[in-house]
């Protein structure tokens, strides 16, 4: 048995390899998710801003399509507080259908914590400070996801960010030492088979991939987003606010969004305070700029891992790919 | 032969781990320099702002307690703009102890590259940004360190900033299609034994360590600082422009500093262009706080690698100790 096999993240979720598809909003689908569970890793729909016919579309997606083993599913936690009606929609369903595991991003877990424990859940929380384990294991994590500010997509902001590379080794030993049954997985910056091996001799369990999942056949982000994307580097991307008020979603302190750092972004990520107080222009702008499939203007929502992304493949093959690189970089 | 023993970097200059000390200004003194050397580290005195009497003293200090083996110097590039006099004597000392290795951080290397070639001294060239990597090609460097914004001390800002994690496989990449004779070297974030072999596993040839070796017995580093930072954990520091200010150094963009984030920093950390425009009643406070070694107010000068430092050990068991914790985590 391999060091990936053996980890503990592959042994307690029946995986393949210890590799999570992180549920990104509008991206992870019910094709991308079960492409990956068929694979071996845990697919983890996005259910995002909690829209309860998107999230029942593609999670019945994807047990359909993955027989239910491996799928699980990923809220917004601050969006719940607001509408909870597709988390406990998919509680609710027969035991056999049920997530696999219910991962909460971004806000206080612990509210829904008795819910998703009797529903017989493992509850995932993402965290990006270490301050922030204590609350999630109140809540019942059984695994922490660590997300640097590398990440793509909502993360923490510049000040208050930490970086994958010291928060997983700083709280690899904290639950060592406070919590040493509770697992834990890298995300933020990690793209390809070296990545993955990197996190788990960083002392994690495996790892929660975006970006790179991003930037496959099955994943819903559109292909004019993907196809920029592939231009990119990883020096192409920024993290602000500037999107989001775009977008008119109003995500509260201390989150913020990373993207391609493309022309709309450069216009405005000096004058984000101006942006807020008047942003009517530049929405029309980027209104126009979603509508129409320019990239100099809407979003493409990946993280500093897209310089390590060359190609668009099909996600099943790529997690074979991601194993086999992690083997190797193991010396395995 | 390890993994460790057979990296380039270890064959070309030496070593018996693939290690460099980083060339901290005020911090990496003579003592701390030959310490890491006669450990079998490189050792970089830290020339940082070009002060001729203190490079004079500090680099004659390690070159008496290391024999002239693995000594090497550090220089900000911005910096010898203005006056180059510590470089200019440095490679003009006989031949036996002239460094074996100069570093150049933040700026155009170019203008210095013909008197470092022909001190016969390899160049190692400090990037926050894939895109400077061929800058630093045409200066000559024979070594790339890829310094991500985890990294204690200047660096890059948020918008322009990239991770350790992302920048040393992106560039390893490059590298090996461009110039696969270049060493790289990952700097930024690592302060144990899991983070040099992460660093190998993504790539890199080598790292190189500030905020682990800050924190040790030789460093020139104020001992109320060390304390200080011993209490903090990773989440405990922050990236702006808030000490530069406050210290009267007139950093070009886009270059910030990361240290503890005390209490003077947030107090000022959210009104930043207001702190520029009138600076003088926080550098009263702040000049109080470093003669009173009040370390709410004066600035500690560490990464968020700090979270992973637990003790003040002497360097050279030091460098015996990471090697010792990266075999392991090698699997070694």
């Amino acid at each position: 048995m391999t060091q990936l096999e053996a980890s503990r993240f592959s042994k307690q979720f029946s995986l393949v390899t210890p590799i999570a598809l992180a549920p990104m909003a509008l991206a992870s689908g019910g094709a991308l998710a079960a492409a990956c569970a068929r694979a071996g890793a845990l697919g983890l729909v996005g259910g995002g801003y909690g829209d309860l016919d998107w999230t029942q579309r593609e999670y019945r997606l994807a047990l359909q399509a993955a027989a239910s083993q491996r799928i699980g599913i990923g809220f917004i936690t601050w969006k719940l507080d607001e509408d909870a009606s597709a988390l406990d929609w998919v509680l609710d369903l027969p035991a056999e259908e049920r997530p696999r595991a219910v991962m909460l991003s971004f806000g206080d877990a612990r509210r829904y914590a008795a819910r998703i424990a009797a529903s017989g859940a493992p509850l995932i929380c993402q965290i990006q400070r270490l301050e922030q384990a204590k609350q999630a294991l109140e809540a019942g994590a059984q695994v922490l996801v660590a997300q640097g500010a590398e990440a793509g997509g909502h993360g923490m902001n510049g000040l208050d960010g930490r970086s994958t590379l010291t928060l997983v080794p700083e709280l690899a030993d904290w639950l060592a030492s406070k919590a040493p049954e509770t697992l834990l997985l890298a995300a933020g910056g990690i793209a390809d088979g070296r990545g993955l091996a990197a996190a788990l001799t960083l002392g994690a369990d495996g790892a929660l991939l975006g970006t790179r999942f991003w930037a496959t056949q099955e994943s819903l982000a559109p292909l004019g987003a993907k196809q920029a994307a592939l231009t990119a580097g990883g020096d192409g991307t920024a993290r602000s606010a500037v999107f989001d008020i775009l977008r008119r979603k109003h995500w509260p302190t201390p989150y913020d969004f990373r993207a391609l750092r493309n022309d709309l972004h450069r216009s405005w990520e000096g004058r984000v305070d101006a942006l807020r107080a008047a942003p009517e222009a530049a929405r029309a702008s980027y209104d126009a700029g979603v509508q129409a499939g320019d990239y100099s203007r809407a979003h493409a929502t990946v993280g500093e891992a897209i310089g390590l992304v060359h190609d668009l493949p099909e996600a099943g093959a790529l997690v074979k790919r991601l194993h086999a690189q992690a083997q190797a970089a193991l010396g395995g």
